[in-house]
C-alpha cells in the first residue's frame, strides 16, 4: 500500500463531519440515528454532527428509507478526506485497513467495530492514531453492545485484571443453550439457530471459535496493555461439544460455553478459546441464548459482570454512536480520549502454558479397583483430583447403557495442559479403561 | 458556608498532588494503592501521582501499617489547598460538601464516593466544577466497584436510556436471598446479615431503602441528564417482607430484589425505590448474595447488565483509582473529563405517575363465584389482569391452611398506584374476601 498524501480538509464550520464506511445492518442504523437523532446528538456533544456521506460498493442497492440516497458514494477515498470523524462498519481486511490508516494519517478521529482487522492490525492503527494525535475507538468490536472497552481501560485503571472469561459469541452461546434446554444435538442446534437467523449460512467463524478469537485477542490487548494478536490465541471450537457433553456437564451441576479467556500470571499474559464447563452458580452460567457477557476478575474489584447483546445492527450501532460522541466531544472541547496503551508490554505465553482444571470422562470395566487404579495414575502424573463421581454408563442414569461398564467423571485440580494431555494418555492405555469419552476445561470455579 | 479564597497553590513539579480525605475502610485501601503501586499509576498516568496527605479526625488512632504516618493531618483545608486532585472519602454531608467546593473552586480536580451528598448537593458540586472547568468524577457513589458512570454517560451517549433498574444495596439483596434459600423470616435474616457483617448494627439505612434511594437519584440524574434529587424518590424499603412473600413469590416464578428504578416516559422522569417481584429468568433474579446489580433497558443497546461488588473497602477503592487515574490523565494529557450535564432537563414526575405491574395475595372464602366477583370489580376499576391463580392458603400447598378458605394471587397488567390503590380498598371491602395479604410491585417483565 502506498501511504496517501495527507489530504486537503476543509476548515471547520462548527459542524462535525462524519464518513460512514459500510451501509449494511449497522452501518443503516448508524445512519439512521445520525439522521433521526441529530438534534439530541448535538446537544449532547455541544455541536451539530453532521453525516456527510456513506461510501458504499453498490450505490443502487435497496436501503432502509430514512436514508438519504444522495449521501451515498463509492468514492471512500475523497469521503474520509473530507471527515473529521471516520466511522468504519464494513467489516473484513481491505480496503478498510487503508482507509482507516488514511483517516488518521489525515488527522480524523476515527471509530470501527472491526474485530477482524483490529486484532491482526490492532498495534498498527493503535501506533498510527498515536502518532497523528488522533483518537482511535473501537468498543463496538469486542463485545457489540455491552459497554467494555471504557471499563477496563478507564474504570479499572487503578486496579490490576488479573483475569477475563466472556461469552462474546451469541450464535454459539445459542446453540450450547437450546443443548442444555432441549437435549438437541450439535447440528440439529445449529440448523435450528440457522432457521431463526442466528447462524449463517456458512457457521464456520462462529463454531470454530475464529470470531470468539478475534474478542479473545483484543480483550487481552485492553485488559493487560499487551500487544496480543490474533496469532497468540489458542482456538478451539463447539464441533466437538455433543449432546453427552452438555448433559453430563449439567449431571455435574455445569453449563458447557464456549469461553474467550485472557488470562495474566506471574510468567505474562495468555489468551485462549474453548469451551468451558461453567459451575451453574457462576453468573456466566445464566448468560442465556444469543446473549454475551464478560467476565472480569480483578484485584481490588474483585469479580465484576459486563452482559447485553454482542451482535445485531441496533445494539452495535449503540456502541458506536457512543464512540462517535466520545471523539466528537473531543474535537469540541479539545483533549485526546484515551490511547490503546501496550506499555506493560508483558511476555506473551503459549497456550500449552496455562493452568486449568479439567474435566475427564471414561468408560471403564464396572468391578472393584478401577477407580484406585485411574487414580494412581493420576497421581504419578502429578495430577491431582478434585472429585471422582463413578455413574452409570449413561447420563440419564436410567441403566440403558452397555452392561459391565461405568462412567467414571473425574474432575482434576489446575494441571497444564502437557501434564493432562499426558496423564489422559497413560489412562487411555489402562486395560480396563475402555474410552476416553471426554476431555473438558472447567473455568471460573 | 463563607466562600473561601482561592488558595494559593505550589506550581506543578510534574507529579500530580493527591490530597485523601478520610482513612476509613476505603481511604485505607486508596492509600495502599496509591503508596504500594505507584509505578503502575504513573506509567498509566504518563506522570507520577504523589499521596500527599490525608485527613483524618483522629491523628493518633490504629492504621494500616502500608501508610505513612507522617501523611496524616488534622487539618483538612490546608491539604485541599496544596492538591490538584482531591479524594473524598470521608461520607456524610458536612465537612465533606465545603471541602469540595473549596477544591472545586481552587481548581483541584475532584473524586468522591459520597452518595449521600451526591444525592442532595450533586447539582451544586456539578455547576460548581463546570464553572471552574475542572472535573468531578464518582464512579464509587453509585455502584462501588461496579463500572456505571463511564458506561452510561459516555457508551451510552449515542443511545436512549429508557430505564434502569439497580439492586443497589448489597446488605438487603443478602436478606431477601437468604430469606428465598433458607425460609428464614426478616428480623433472623437481618440478624444473621449483622452476624456475617454484612448488615450494621443499626440496618435503618439498608433495609429501609435510605442507601438505595440515594442511588436511585443519582442514577436518575446520570441516564436522563435531568436533575433527580433524594426528595424526588419515593422510597419503600424491605421491612413489610415476610417469609411468606418471598415463599409465593418463588411459587409463581419470582425472586423478591429491592430495585432502585429510574424510568423515563414520554412525560418526564422518575424515581423510586420498594421491593419488586422479579421472574426468575430476569437476570436481576440471579443476582445472589451481598453482589450488586444495575440493569439498563436502552432503545438500540436493549438490555445491559452490569454485575459486581457494591460496597468493601477494596472494591470501592478500585473505582475511586480509576477515577484517580483518569482525572490525572486529563491534568497530563489537557483536556476535560466529561461533565455530568443536565442538559436534558425533563420533568420529574411524581412517584404516583408511574406504572407499574402489581401481584396481589388475597384470602378468600373458598366457593364458586369468588374470582369472577374479584375480577369484575377489577375491571370496573380499569385495572387489566394478567393472570390469576387460586391456591391453598399457604405457599407450600399442603393443606395446612385454615379450611374454607383459598388463596388468590392476581397479576395485572400494568396500573397506576393511585388506581391499584382505589382498586384493593373496594376488593377489601367484598364480603367473600377475607383479608388482602400482600400487594407487591412486578419488575423486569
Amino acid at each position: 500500500m502506498s501511504t496517501p498524501a495527507v489530504p486537503s480538509r476543509p476548515p471547520s464550520t462548527g459542524a462535525l463531519r462524519v464518513a460512514l464506511l459500510g451501509c449494511g445492518v449497522v452501518g443503516t442504523q448508524v445512519a439512521r440515528v445520525l439522521t433521526l437523532h441529530a438534534d439530541a446528538i448535538a446537544a449532547r456533544v455541544g455541536a451539530p454532527v453532521e453525516l456527510v456521506g456513506i461510501a458504499v460498493r453498490d450505490a443502487g442497492a435497496p436501503r432502509d428509507p430514512a436514508i438519504d440516497r444522495a449521501l451515498l458514494t463509492q468514492d471512500a477515498e475523497a469521503l474520509v478526506d473530507a471527515a473529521d470523524i471516520v466511522v468504519e462498519v464494513m467489516g473484513g481486511t481491505e480496503p478498510a485497513r487503508s482507509l482507516l490508516l488514511r483517516a488518521i494519517e489525515g488527522g480524523a478521529a476515527v471509530v470501527t467495530a472491526n474485530k477482524a482487522l483490529l486484532a491482526t492490525d490492532g498495534p498498527t492503527l493503535y501506533s498510527a492514531a498515536d502518532a497523528a494525535g488522533v483518537d482511535i475507538y473501537f468498543e463496538a468490536a469486542v463485545a457489540g453492545a455491552i459497554p467494555i472497552v471504557r471499563p477496563v481501560r478507564e474504570s479499572l485503571a487503578g486496579d490490576h485484571v488479573r483475569k477475563v472469561l466472556g461469552i462474546v459469541n451469541g450464535t454459539t452461546n445459542y446453540v450450547l443453550d437450546q443443548m442444555a434446554t432441549t437435549g438437541l444435538g450439535l447440528d440439529e442446534a445449529v440448523a435450528q439457530a440457522q432457521e431463526l437467523g442466528y447462524a449463517e449460512a456458512d457457521p464456520t467463524a462462529d463454531v470454530e471459535g475464529h470470531d470468539a478469537a478475534a474478542k479473545a485477542a483484543i480483550l487481552a490487548s485492553l485488559a493487560f496493555h499487551t500487544r496480543v494478536s490474533l496469532d497468540d490465541v489458542a482456538c478451539e471450537g463447539i464441533t466437538g461439544i455433543t449432546a453427552d457433553d452438555v448433559a453430563w456437564a449439567a449431571q455435574t451441576g455445569h453449563a458447557v460455553k464456549l469461553l474467550a479467556i485472557a488470562e495474566r500470571t506471574a510468567e505474562g499474559v495468555s489468551a485462549r478459546v474453548h469451551p468451558a464447563l461453567v459451575p451453574l452458580d457462576h453468573p456466566l452460567a445464566g448468560v442465556r441464548g444469543a446473549f454475551n457477557a464478560v467476565f472480569v476478575e480483578s484485584e481490588l474489584a474483585g469479580d465484576l459482570m459486563f452482559y447485553g447483546q454482542g451482535a445485531g445492527g441496533a445494539p452495535t450501532a449503540s456502541a458506536v454512536m457512543g464512540d462517535v460522541v466520545s471523539a466528537a466531544r473531543h474535537r469540541v472541547l479539545g483533549g485526546k480520549g484515551p490511547q490503546e496503551s501496550t506499555y506493560a508490554d508483558l511476555p506473551v505465553l503459549p497456550p500449552s502454558a496455562a493452568l486449568t482444571r479439567y474435566q475427564v470422562r471414561l468408560v471403564v470395566a464396572d468391578r472393584p479397583g478401577v477407580l484406585a487404579q485411574v487414580a494412581h495414575l493420576l497421581a504419578d502424573h502429578q495430577v491431582s483430583i478434585e472429585a471422582v463421581r463413578q455413574a452409570p454408563a449413561t447420563p440419564a442414569g436410567d441403566g440403558s447403557g452397555p452392561a459391565g461398564v461405568a462412567h467414571l467423571v473425574i474432575t482434576t485440580h489446575s494441571a497444564t495442559e502437557a501434564a493432562l494431555a499426558a496423564t489422559v494418555e497413560a489412562v487411555a492405555a489402562l486395560e480396563p479403561v475402555h474410552e476416553i469419552t471426554s476431555v473438558l476445561r472447567v473455568e471460573g470455579a
